[in-house]
């Protein structure tokens, strides 16, 4: 589930955002502590060998090792990659959310133009209605494993009510060695045809308002298809993330406290903890936390989109707005200003 | 309610933005003067620590810590991750503010295109703009905490006429586990129908230009409803504010001025104010603060929409525009280019 | 004035930008002498009292005082505060400009779609028109400085022939405490309307399609007025113009030369003018005067819109193009491709 | 064809991104070996030639030019230069993916809009649905070298049934020395409006929906065909290019281990093998690699769009929607949640 | 004529880029040759007078020059202000090339829509065509040099074809002080709408499709001109210029080797050729000349669009399209997919 805090920052106040630092659902700690966990006994134990195993000629080259590795851990480009590559996943995400297909607009549509209050009438308007629905939920099953996890088979899709056994032997019955998702999309523009032919819908206006509408909806759903099925290159995912892996290596080494009466400069102290190499690894790899996060929101992560709550909700709306709701009206009165 | 300063800076003049320094409403001074505190008070009780309270092996002690502060405080990317990310929550914002919905473009059309002057007309009409008006006002409820303190309840809405008795009772009426800000949207549907039934929109042209402008005003609402539920992720802001506080937590220490005569390289020279820190908190935090403005831009800090203030004109001007203005137009006359 | 120069630079050629390095008008250097000058002064004053006035142990205070600033001067973001900042600036810029609204489409659908060349048909197409060059002057007077100081009264909107008496009249009759800039709009689509059942726009189609375009143009003319309204956050200003103000305050001291025999680092030469630094208070000064420049692109600098230039040429042609040349046509000849 | 990994990151898990690094298929190694394999037998042939076959005072000639190949090494500004040059072609690259030209929204329109079950309706529909693919096909063939290679010539294009003998011929008598890729696109005009005229399509508000989705079509391919005839300015690709080779030049001699008894700053440890150098190869030639591989995402790189695959595909779903399921609509049925 | 290179770089090879590098045309060399001679010369002429001409106290002044010039040249943000500004170039220099006009959409429609084959619909349809063609051509005129040397006078639209004598005259004979590209714009609508009035166009939808598009060609048409009247600020331009040059005004002093002798830090070696600095100059020169390329690209570089080729293939192809194909089709056949 999205973990929304917006209104927690409605206002910018004293100090604004610390109150975030102290959330878990969706927090970089809960997403972190396992490999803060690693990395700090990984850091600990590099360091106990140092102090306590190694001999004195195997010490000084340690040392070396360790500023050698420092030095070269300020080199790699960390920064500058994360930065371009997680606004690079940053736009993917919000498209993708952008692009998420609602029924509204088109049960506004259905609901207003497809008449008639007899049980064809209504039976017309679900049907479409489901259709739309239909055709969201085939795509969903593609790109979320969430959404797969609870409809993993066609079986599932006919009990959730969403498709009948008859249209599902049709649309099993047709010969295709490619994705079926559009096949209620024609359905729906041949159905929405049969309804302006009896009548149930007025005219040719009113009948392409809908089919330019449930294009739209294609075009939604096909282009969170296209996000599944092209994702940023795997290159540039590994040029990313062996970065900071290696940063993080480098500074196992290179940020160790060394022996201060060695002299080396910038080692003058030996604090134990590594105060800002952790600080580090919290801003790093927290990074790309949020790409890892970000990559596909189809997922189950704290932050991903709500798909399953999403199918559930649009079928609802939609059947009630097109069915229940058609051409129910509150009684027209004068409103408090007239006059 | 928004700072306004564009007339200020209409031409660019000697030092333009200079006298841009000297606003408070609205200004980073507003803002930040009590971080600002925090932090020099904080800057000066360790200062006072090390200058007073310190024996002479503590403050070597503390010099060196100071210098590893220093150093570290260097390596904080705070100035890329803040361009980053203040990119992002600047994007997010003018995009909140093009898609905030007025209803201007669907009081043109039901004012030219829904007929009769006739007290039927007129509340047909009425009711329509009424009905485009109550959605926009319950997205806004959900939003903006400036609306949602004006109306708690779905009493003040009622009591504020954006909703009649009947058509609130119908309303709550209807059964649904999710957010019912849609239904007037239906409403409007049915009415649109309706009237085109009755003859008083003429035909589908009309009315499906009716329809197609009353689904962008539903889109807008949508995205400003999706702005609020999906907010940057968590993790992004949390690494964003670690990395800004930790950077001034690591200048407290590392950049006080330490004993001159001790020859720390850098530490020539003790001027007790620590001058550029001071203007760094300034550009860092100040940075931050208009993320922390931005991010939600429906609260009710100087900078952000006036929501109440659109709600209050978008009634009084649709109502007006659809109703005394129908129609009326002022007697054509050759204009003074004539011939 | 806008400063065109795209044809100075239509081919690469050799060292093809210098010859742009020569031109006065809109150039850095007009934007940026004053400044300029006062920086020079400045620096030099300061240079002399320290050549001249300063005691030898003031003089030591002073050069540490100079690396000091130098160091910190070097720690300020300048470039990437301005990066970021001048981005946002060139876009909102270049957003405004693209929605400059331009009457071309409404007068040629206008033109096409309004029929009837007796009095009444030019009269209404006139009408129209006006109401169209109307709207956008209104909202201009709201942003530009220049419109705004052209016709600081409606007396003078009227003089200029954009509004009758009459229509003034009902203008200033129509009470609402917000702004009225949609009137015409609105007037818009009743004469349109009225036109409709008048017969002289043919049918719903053509009606329609002169509303939408019309509703396009006001979201140009609302665009226009919320980006005049809704500025860039004035704390990010503040912060950015902080940035560079702080800078070169600090460079003033720590860009001193220092006397060579003191034997400081990186301070070997004594060349009495700065000239890097001279150079440097021109590239990030002239990129700050870039943003200036464009914040408020409806100013009077040389490179704003010319905005009363574009209403006079939007009345003018507009004028020209519904009346003059309604269903005026040259003759019909075959072209010399014929066959 | 396209690497998918999202189902591999749906969730942010302990070190999720790390099972990405052990790909093979369109993975960074893949790619890079080979140049790898280059620059490091260069860096040891190097290395041998500097241990084993220099004099004394080669040696101490060659570490000088180490030391300052090394230090201008840092000054290439390569994170830069890529950061922006990626950024520019991953954009580029995602636009074509989304301008890929699918006939759905066409297959729906005529479906549903091209009536007659009998053989002229049939072919009627099959021929405009031919048309709408062979058109894309054409493009494809001028921007993919994959569909180039598999259709070579016209006659290809023939025997895989995308135009009839008749149809080329006609193609081919067109006179004109530019593309012709448009014939089949005016050809599905004159063809539609010949339905309209024989009643096949209803009415003008059918045709003309059906000529906006085919305009739309067109303007898909015609914007590939635009990115495949002007790409990114080849002076731009060869700076990014020179700027990564040089600095890697500059590498192979600056990063070599220097003599550790010589005490040149930064040489006190010999490892022989130069692990962050070998790193900084593989990031900074992993990014080039990814701006290389999209590019031109219409070649048979395993990250390439599956071009072929979506031309079968477009034409055996297409020809399926309008033929076969033309009216085909499963038995309507109250869904289970009717009342 | 543009630089097409995107079927060499159609897959990601070993050292895939490698081969660009070699080509000269639109290359970085043949751009860049001259100021790159200019820019040795200037460095062998201060490097001989350093070496032959100075005294001993000369050189050791020049020396000290050297290494001040040398820091202040590494304090230049070259890299990030080119990165700025050439992205923002690039992004307009892409934006004018994805609104170049094309009449392809315009004779789809009109070949499809203006019916009658005899004289007078053939002269319609010509004429319709030959308006869109002398639209663009005006605009052309304006924004590109290699278009109004072709065509420097009307004379020269005349002869070619675009606009018959009669046209010219009608066209010289409208007052107007502003520029009158438009008038062609409603020349076509007012023949489009005669059309409609002698039912060669069938009804209104026919009508307003094609107006609708006529206007969408207007649109792009007036961006063009737009960018053209409208660039980047000349403010911008010149700070990045002025950054670039003062740079390599740095480096010619600041990279001089000085004598090894001397123990200057980083001045061991003379090599005479400082090949590093040679390099920058390709990349940062190299990257300049992107932009100067680019930011007119209506001119005669290699890279720049070819726009005369673009007028006489719009002339040839829409006049075959609307005339020769006019309702010309292929005999409709069975494919061979038929059943």
């Amino acid at each position: 589930m999205t973990v929304t805090y917006s209104s927690k920052v409605a206002n910018a106040t004293f100090f604004g955002f610390h109150r975030l630092l102290f959330k878990w659902r969706g927090s970089i700690y809960k997403l972190l502590y396992r490999e803060f966990i690693v990395f700090a006994v990984l850091y600990t134990a590099i360091s106990l060998v140092y102090r306590l195993l190694l001999t004195g000629a195997q010490k000084r080259y340690f040392e070396k090792l360790s500023i050698y590795c420092d030095r070269y851990a300020e080199q790699i480009p960390v920064t500058f990659v994360l930065g371009f590559y997680v606004t690079l996943v940053v736009n993917r995400w919000w498209n993708q959310f952008v692009n998420l297909p609602w029924p509204d607009r088109l049960m506004f549509l259905i609901s207003s133009s497809v008449h008639g209050s007899d049980e064809h009438g209504r039976m017309l308007r679900r049907t479409l209605m489901r259709y739309v629905n239909l055709m969201s939920l085939l795509i969903f099953r593609s790109v979320s494993t969430a959404v797969y996890k609870r409809f993993p088979t066609m079986d599932h899709v006919v009990e959730a009510g969403f498709i009948t056994a008859d249209e599902r032997k049709l649309f099993d019955h047709l010969k295709s060695p490619h994705l079926k998702y559009w096949v209620p999309f024609i359905w729906f523009g041949n159905l929405a045809t049969k309804a302006r032919n009896e009548g149930r819908i007025r005219d040719s206006v009113d009948l392409q308002s809908l089919m330019t509408e449930m294009n739209r909806y294609r075009s939604w759903c096909s282009l969170l298809f296209g996000y599944d099925w092209v994702g940023i290159p795997l290159v540039y995912t590994q040029v990313v993330t062996l970065a900071v892996y290696t940063f993080f290596f480098a500074c196992l080494i290179g940020r160790q406290f060394l022996d201060p009466t060695k002299g080396y400069p910038g080692h003058d102290l030996d604090l134990y903890i590594p105060i800002f190499t952790l600080l580090q690894f919290f801003f790093y790899a927290g990074w790309l936390k949020v790409a890892e996060q970000l990559i596909n929101p189809f997922g189950e992560d704290d932050d991903d989109f709500e798909t399953n709550w999403c199918i559930d909700r649009n079928l609802q709306v939609s059947l009630l707005a097109v069915d229940e709701m058609h051409m129910s009206l509150p009684k027209m009165k004068k409103d408090i200003y007239w006059d």
